[in-house]
């Protein structure tokens, strides 16, 4: 091929590139086969071997850590796993873990590898943070959009392109593809195995697995091997580094605008305007992240999933991967505001109308699979322990009392916006067969979905309220028209 | 208390804690009710003692200042206050001063202290900015609110949430608490008194004072002690560092989308990129501000309030806590661009029709209340010095001429849209009663409220400009409806 | 003058200021007229004398640029310009280059210099990048827009400011001003000399050469010497530096928001994301620009412009600035996605129905001027290399394919509004007369040029998809009003 001899030759021209400091540091206790992966690696895909040559993984043999004492270690494993012993945690040792459970494992030059590193890869070393991600909210960000058929339904209706018709457009269904693009880069789409093929890269043609919904890595993405969730949607490869876990960026990929305005709350609030101006002098990688020393205004790790500690080390909040544990309520997702449900799984919540959905159409919670009020508390005094850090006395309950008194009047807003919806369908404005299309019945999902979650979340944080609920309001109450006379009503 | 118990337990295991360096480095000036005050809070409330730490306060007796030039000196009193001498400045010094006139103060073990630190309390020290920023707008902010009928009534229909009743909506007067948690973030709100109280706290219940409309950081908050304002909404608690205060991101914090988009429009200028790229060469704390030495491009601090001398120290502005001292014309916040307002209250301004606002429903200015033309020339020239130190020859008044010529043509702008409102009260598709609850009211607010300020602060800025005045003023057409016939006009 | 007075006064005062270090390194090798500009500027501007202080330009004679190797070099003429010799970039060297084809040329205080520095004064060193950008889209941003009267009566609706005439709405021309206000801060504004004359300055009134749309540093902007664009657009005065160029939020000065929201495509990417945590680890300066050494993630320069190689210096792009080399496909600025342009120039494109776009308004591409099949296949294998630096396998053409996925999807949902404008045409909702204006037409610029282009630029850098098609595809519908009878159809 004249592609792979221009390879050659501009791998040749560039030893002989003068004015240039080249060179890349590399560990010596790479396993055998990862050692061959980076020979060649490292001039086809040198971004992906320079990135991963400058992680933890790269130069730490996972045994060494078990040196370090419990809090400060990175690994969870009760002990370090025999497979890697000698070895730093390189390509092979992730590409090629579990051959025989991942659907996309294939033949590369003599190795048995997969493309799709899953958290049952990563769970070898990472067991405790896989198994509170298994069982978070998180895991089932595909499952409990696909599987809970309001939701499913709601997101064929955003994300289908109508077409024209008989003079009037037309919602169809919205294809897998348009939905994974859409919703499948934050929620996570499935990643299925096509068959296998040959693929143009810069170095000519080379067999892989071939997968459908790739590239993907929103977090509940259902895996080849059949596992959930992608590590990678906030540890990026191939650093997979704490750092970028712990900025706020990383979580403001999919919590920005749109139902889940929170990073607008968060660089509104002084939280987010502190981090800004303090972020060069943070130390980002420190486990655990001493408040005070490490860093003095929290970014979103901080008070939703990092292990915080004070300057004498006493404990101010453990670690944890279900990013919903520190929170009692859930503000977000459903028309009106809710307590936390209990389980990862919510697609099989039912409310009194038998919707899959944490509360009725009038905001009353299910009865089973949300948390009880004692078990609010409970997490209402957890994270107080990390708010009275910072802030003492009456200070957090006034913030979790503005929150409270905001849900309160934004579950008002969405009260009446549902009896204009209702008295649209009386009137026959509107259909209720599908809650979300009608024009009407956009506005309310306006009202709920978009300016609702704005203000609860800005109220949570301390930050912007948004433009609040009056606008969409005013809107559905133009939609509905002239009331009927009284008599009618 | 069993939380007692494992709060101990927990610190006692901090202290072993291995593989972890902590430790805080503390001041040995500190007065003795300050040392006590630490000595408890370093456990309870690490953060607010750690925060404070690392801050200037922590370090500096407020008499070692005197040592230095008035002009580099980051105080204001004419001596160093008799009251601080030999001691840094601490908890006690701040929440501890003038305890009379602060109607929370309350006994805390032992110590007559009070929550809210008022610029009052600073005023000791900063007196200077204390008295400048009593005489601003933003001290008003508040009050420029509550006590303006109209602004108020603003507030009103914007924060409300309308509720159904009898098939349509019907918008009530806001609570103060809904105002307080949407305007209040920035606007401030008035902090009271409620008692004093036990509140559940990280070390069991504890007694404080028990404050309506806490946490309020808002700029024009009415505090216990009767003063108005709040230092820490800019210079953010327990650092109340010039740093923060000089990073754009802290004013972008009330200064960003809606009625104040002054953000959006930096960000797309060529100061806000370039800020964005050399931020880490800044040296953000020096004072004097050396234009070319410590920054490259402005902040918002740099020209609306920092100190700033060139290299060899030649001033170019002198330091003003009258955020608007700067500025000749107002471009947000009242229908049409108007002379900056002389004094910070504006409640107490009334247009031709009697209405408190800087200008009449036509734009023309009130006749007192309002810079005078020599006294906006003033200004521009002092704005000028600074904008030439970068900006040479004709280019500043190139730019104060298109910011003109944008205040003109949105000047326009609002005088169409508020004509097609007049014609609605005309024709009764609205009435003047509330001039910004009906659909077509509320659409002239949106031209003028919103999308004519983005405008005017892109021009101001040289940032992009919105979406312009066209989309509001042709659904304010189409919502007035078919016109009538030419005889009936 | 007393302004001069007090300027000599306070030169004076700053000598003596006590207490801060200050003082500018200055080179030795500045040209004679420059050393002359300096003395007196470093006083009267001294941000601009500080800002080119630190520059490149004034630490380097252009011919010890040649003593490096060609790919580190960062000038690209043949050979070292004669009339630099000895000395470095300074003032003189470009205010007072070509005297005679600047229209706006002046005499100040002895020497012939011009406000405006324009590509055609770059090009003395470096030629290869001004001849690229000469050739490029951008540097036709005014013209393309000026001179396309499509594209010109769009600019004139959105920008024009609607005028209350007979009980209606009229939208005139927009003036020259108000477009160079709203659009030409990004396309660029013809910047004409309007003659000579005095200029209130911080020293005094000077005489200066007057200009029209002054400042402007649109990248399209049409110079007083007969040249177009403004290399200042992405490398400000007057550090003119790499560094600023290669950060993302110089780009998203003009590709943020509005029809071109590339920025919030970046930001909602891993790319965006990994940029904000890792950026002080950058070397924002090296040339060329190492993969996995300088830099871990991409920018829009690395993607679009610079010169990147891999850690052994084999390179991986050369670099271009004809920003739109390395691509095959445009997004954005014509209602459907289309095969790049083969040109720069783009109005005198015509469609089958004779108007100036790409496409016709049912989508066909042109048949002369857009790149062929072959010649973007070879622009998709050469961006391949780079994408396959950090991403193996078929990742990079999952990528490409789920771009035109939704390029297809977007291109039918836009096909869709345009049927209901065609509709609307024929039912005398509206007049085809200008595309742009009436409401319904307003809703179907809103489809293509804002919420299509979302979606294409989300795609295509992996982003979050923005709302999507169907709330403006719904609006359109109700505008449009109940479908005529079947058979009226």
């Amino acid at each position: 091929m004249g592609r792979q001899l221009t390879c050659f030759l501009s791998v040749l021209a560039g030893f002989f590139l003068p004015g240039v400091v080249f060179g890349l540091d590399l560990p010596k206790d790479l396993g055998k086969e990862t050692a061959e992966c980076v020979r060649c690696h490292r001039e086809h895909t040198p971004g992906v071997v320079a990135d991963w040559a400058k992680s933890r993984h790269a130069w730490t043999r996972p045994e060494a850590a078990y040196e370090k004492s419990p809090s400060t270690r990175r690994l969870s494993a009760e002990k370090p796993p025999e497979a890697f012993k000698g070895k730093v945690v390189g390509c092979f040792e992730c590409h090629g873990q579990n051959p025989d459970s991942h659907t996309d494992t294939f033949d590369h030059l003599g190795y048995r590898v997969h493309v799709v590193v899953t958290p049952k890869d990563c769970e070898t070393c990472h067991p405790v943070e896989a198994g509170e991600f298994a069982r978070s909210r998180k895991a089932f960000g595909y499952e409990n959009l696909a599987k809970n058929p309001l939701n499913s339904r709601l997101a064929d209706t955003l994300a289908g392109t109508p077409a024209w018709a008989g003079g009037r457009l037309v919602t169809g269904t919205a294809t897998e593809e348009a939905k994974a693009q859409a919703c499948g880069g934050c929620h996570g789409a499935p990643v299925t195995v096509t068959g296998t093929g040959r693929t143009r890269t810069a170095m000519g043609e080379v067999e892989f697995a071939q997968l459908a919904n790739w590239p993907n890595q929103g977090v509940g993405r259902l895996n080849p091997d059949g596992s959930r969730g992608a590590c990678s949607a906030c540890h990026s490869r191939h650093a997979f580094a704490i750092e970028d876990a712990r900025h706020p960026e990383t979580c403001a990929r999919c919590h920005r605008g749109g139902h889940s305005p929170a990073d607008e709350a968060y660089q509104t609030s002084a939280h987010g305007a502190l981090y800004r101006a303090r972020e060069p002098e943070f130390d980002w990688g420190n486990v655990p992240w001493v408040l005070g020393q490490d860093f003095t205004v929290p970014t979103c790790a901080a008070c939703h999933a990092s292990q915080i500690v004070n300057e004498r080390g006493a404990p101010l909040a453990r670690r944890t991967h279900d990013y919903g544990a520190r929170l009692w309520v859930r503000l977000a997702g459903a028309p009106y505001s809710h307590p936390s449900p209990a389980r990862g799984e919510t697609h099989n919540l039912r409310n009194a109308e038998g919707q899959p959905w944490p509360t009725g159409l009038d905001g009353t919670p299910v009865a089973q699979g949300l948390l009880a009020a004692g078990e609010q508390e409970d997490r209402k005094d957890a994270l107080l322990t990390l708010c009275a850090a910072c802030h003492g006395g009456p200070l957090p309950w006034g913030q979790f009392e503005a929150l409270e008194r905001v849900n309160r009047e934004t579950d008002a807003g969405v009260r009446a916006a549902t009896d204009g919806v209702r008295e649209g369908w009386k009137r026959g404005a509107a259909t209720p067969e599908n809650l979300f299309d009608e024009p009407l019945e956009r506005l309310w999902v306006e009202v709920w979905f978009l300016d609702a979650a704005a203000l609860r979340y800005a109220a949570a944080m301390g930050g912007a309220p948004g433009s609040g609920l009056g606008r969409g309001l005013r809107a559905l109450e133009k939609e509905l028209g002239t009331p009927a006379p009284a008599a009618a009503r």
